[in-house]
């Protein structure tokens, strides 16, 4: 019997690609449903090729173009956010991919958990908006909640299989992104399309900028003290610019665990639709003679400062790296549109830091005011 | 309660580390049996240390000098190779540590696996010379056998948790030892004591020199194949000087799997006593600082025969690597006595491969056969 899977974001990179390990697995997977935010030309491409049960396009002025496009074919289509949520509480599959990127992951993630299914999560800001209460959740349904972040899902293989061992530590590895290097005097002058090229990782826009900064590698701490249920020193940054080392663990006896391979987000994600089960395929093997040398460094938080934005919010805990995550959309949104500068969005995020009100245990609906307010400020200060 | 240790081979490098890790942890494990070959004075000492039921010291000329020493304690004392068997035989123990050097720990170790006892599995010895006899040994009596060779306790841990997904291949790295980059017209004039100075691990006399003349990788290519059910095609080797990742795993995904950490013995023993558990400890951590640059290449199999040997010896099966171990065996103790040079060995176990007559499918009885006309085959080159 094959696995259904419930794609959130099949038109990102994350999406894409796991349609590339469905496609490729035929005999273990099928598409059951399949949502976009507004590219409904590559989603009615693949509702076409993979014959879902349903379609969701969340940009409900697009829902005429999928209907027509679909018409003759026994695909269900819905349109809007709240048919996320609805269809996402439906019981016809058997394990969702959350990969819609940023805030607007969380309702239709922590609904799926609500109905008992199991989530591979790609949408790390799930987590850092609203960690406690996802994982509480997740909890709760007795789910299981498997990363798809190359580091996480690292570390989550490390840990198989380790039962009750406690761990010492978790050490993120980060390319360094491509400014590795770099200082301000650089950095001050970096647009667009520079900060999208990364040297190792093939991703979606918004992770990329984030890689470029160092913030993706401060949400993934986030992620990962939800994740592991981990106290913030218990998690470490370290720069490895190869990116074959994956993340590593270290228990408490002093063993460390790595999980390693060459840079390629199909093996994650294909791991998390099969997991515990691993599935035979022809992706690259790393081999240890390119590269041959695999080096490390501590990452330069005084150049890439949005790490250390990140890191007080991880500490600071409660809203703020709600607060934090909600200025960080705002601000790469901006400077994908060439609003703002490379360095401006790190100032944005620390001024909307300081600005909302911190709330030590929020409420679901406060993580809500909390973004809401953050996004607010933070566009307040890319129109002045 | 605790467990209860049989330590056979405890004042050997293994044996007393073993005791070390006893001792930090008195609430969890008793040494319950010690035994020594020929060393009763720290056989002695370790005995009224560790107040075990059991002692044997397997040259008997010594046993009146252990058993007046002993005199007043409750400590029973046996002696003779025949004592190893029998006491392995007995209840009183919840695991072995087998940690006799060379051919010499099989008996006991299949004794033990007969008697339900599980393993941990210091001795390459047993697996290179009977590995087939050995393991159904333990898969008929359903107990397990835990690796305590750093490489294969690395891909071991790395094991855990995966149940039936399969290995595509196992990397087993290897420092090169205290030669590597050399070439024969520098190791023909090498010395027993420069052979002994391994540049990361401390260890035994024996397992020094193997690991000198990559012998020691070779014959863990073999345990690996017995441990690990695998193919001869499926194990490598990495050459890896800084010692830090300790061995590896690649699925038939291509995700790889790494166990790491400093050089220390100490931690694969520890863990092969408390397995599945792992207990907190205080010894050094690695922190990617030092070294923070970690290298990989192939090994130089033209100078290092042995490995070249070993690798035949793999793949030919059948008794050739119980022939290959006798006669490294009597190569290495002439080597050590500076009866032979260092590329002598190879010489030696080479002519003795090609002499002894091939079994492809031994007794129990024919690899104890193989292994004396080996070693008298071996001996006669050295007394030409």
């Amino acid at each position: 019997m094959t696995k259904r899977i419930a794609i959130f974001g099949s038109t990102g990179s994350i999406g894409t690609q796991a349609l590339q390990v469905i496609a490729a697995n035929a005999d273990k997977f099928t598409a059951e449903i399949l949502t976009a935010h507004t590219n409904e030309t590559l989603l009615i491409k693949q509702a076409l090729q993979f014959n879902p049960n349903i379609v969701v396009i969340a940009d409900d002025s697009k829902y005429a173009k999928v209907k027509e496009a679909l018409a003759g074919t026994p695909i269900k289509v819905f349109a809007g956010e709240k048919a996320l949520e609805e269809v996402a509480a439906m019981n016809c599959y058997d394990l969702m991919l959350a990969a819609i990127v940023g805030y607007a992951g969380l309702k239709p993630t922590l609904q799926a958990l609500d109905n008992g299914k199991p989530v591979a999560l790609a949408n790390k800001e799930t987590l850092v908006v609203a960690g406690d209460i996802v994982m509480q959740k997740a909890l709760e349904k007795k789910v299981p909640l498997i990363p798809v972040d190359s580091e996480h899902s690292a570390i989550f293989q490390c840990l198989v299989g380790e039962g009750r061992n406690k761990i010492e530590k978790i050490i993120l590895t980060a390319s360094g992104g491509p400014f590795l290097g770099k200082k301000p005097n650089f950095l001050v002058n970096v647009k667009r399309d520079h900060a999208l090229q990364h040297p190792n990782w093939s991703m979606g826009a918004k992770i990329s900028v984030d890689s470029a900064t160092l913030m993706n590698k401060g949400l993934e701490m986030i992620e990962a003290k939800w994740l592991f249920n981990l106290q913030p020193d218990q998690i470490q940054v370290l720069v490895h610019p190869q990116s074959i080392i994956h993340s590593l663990v270290q228990f408490e006896d002093g063993s460390m665990k790595a999980q390693m391979g060459l840079p390629d987000m199909k093996l994650p994600i294909q791991y998390a639709l099969a997991f515990p089960h691993r599935i035979p395929n022809d992706f690259p093997r790393y081999d240890f003679k390119k590269p041959a040398t695999l080096t490390f460094e501590d990452p330069d938080m005084k150049t890439f400062r949005n790490l250390s934005l990140a890191i007080n919010a991880l500490y600071k805990g409660g809203n703020m790296p709600c607060i934090l995550n909600a200025a960080n959309e705002i601000a790469v949104f901006a400077f994908l549109r060439n609003r703002i500068g490379f360095l401006d969005m790190t100032d944005l995020v620390e001024r909307t830091m300081d600005k909302i009100q911190f709330i030590a245990n929020p409420t679901l609906e406060q993580y809500y005011e909390s973004d809401g307010e953050a996004r607010n400020f933070a566009a307040s200060l890319i129109q002045m």
